[in-house]
């Protein structure tokens, strides 16, 4: 039995992952992006590296077998299994108060910069700094080999994508709040996922 | 008149350059790249970021009139002109002890990390990490879609990119030592490169 753990709508949550054992994310409703870092347990200033990832993988969007790594390039996470259509982000950087701020919003946004620190508050740790995320079940197509297009998910309710843990480390996902620009669907409405510790 | 500045084979150089300036980087030899950094002279720690700035610009290639952006989402260097056949990288990290490690390399290699920290250290400052390079120069397409390639720079001996500051900053550029795959051509040889600053 595993425990599935929220991740409530619009907000953060972090875990600690040992070395072999893997983390099954859950597209729930289907439209939410679930942006994922990935810090080593014992140095929060070595962590999953998008851009350090792309040149060890080949591609942009990681697939089943991939190893993404960190900014030492050591393996961190594998992708082990997904079913969501195998559509996801490394390109696009979380998005922070300043990007709701350009996006006209006034007075407080959840970003999910945000939501990496008070995820990892809760586990008396700080983020060093915001790393790229991987973000999960995200669609931004690279279009005639240039152009990104921000488009809704091609993940469906319950499917998933399992990541297992190649160093001890520690875990934070944030459903993304975004709700200006439809990438949590054209419904512009941001809903919880959830995460399960695999053996 | 301008002053060439060099940027030795395999090393870096760094300069200041104020809000309204701009500086010209020649691929003097034509088959080199140049990993080119940003940061605000005000605070070290924001600086041009590539996972942001594609989110501006909307590409994962920038183009004359694109506006390159910092950490947090502020203008910091507008590409103005580009004569070298407009290919250039936003997706690899700088290269690094660990990159030429893995290539099989034994003993020390210059780096473009290295070089990046060497120039900033000619000013009297230090990069509070590696942020991802813009890799002027640099020919990695993205090939259906997902598959990105290492290919050898199409820009020709003499060709040049400008970029206007839009506010005060450091610029740190290193003429890439890679010398294992075709990064830098075929011919595998890194050389210098130029830069001058515009009134």
């Amino acid at each position: 039995m595993t425990t599935l753990i929220t991740i409530p709508a619009r907000h953060g949550k972090a875990a600690r992952l040992a070395a072999g054992h893997s983390v099954r994310i859950v597209n729930t409703h289907g439209q939410q992006v679930v942006d994922t870092w990935a810090f080593t347990a014992a140095d929060l200033g070595e962590f999953m590296s998008m851009e350090h990832s792309r040149v060890a993988i080949g591609r942009i969007i990681p697939a089943v077998g991939d190893v993404l790594v960190t900014n030492r390039r050591r393996p961190i996470l594998t992708l082990v299994a997904d079913n969501s259509g195998g559509i996801h982000d490394t390109l696009f950087a979380a998005c922070d108060r300043w990007r709701y701020e350009l996006l006209g919003c006034v007075g407080y946004h959840d970003t999910c910069t945000d939501n990496l620190a008070a995820a990892l508050k809760e586990l008396g740790l700080a983020p060093p700094e915001t790393p790229a995320p991987l973000n999960l079940f995200m669609n931004i197509p690279v279009v005639d080999g240039n152009r990104v297009e921000i488009r809704p998910p091609v993940s469906t309710p319950g499917s998933h994508v399992t990541l297992r843990a190649e160093i001890d480390c520690i875990l934070a996902f944030s459903a993304c709040p975004q709700d200006v620009v439809p990438i949590n669907g054209l419904a512009l409405t941001p809903t919880e996922a959830h995460f399960e510790v695999l053996g």
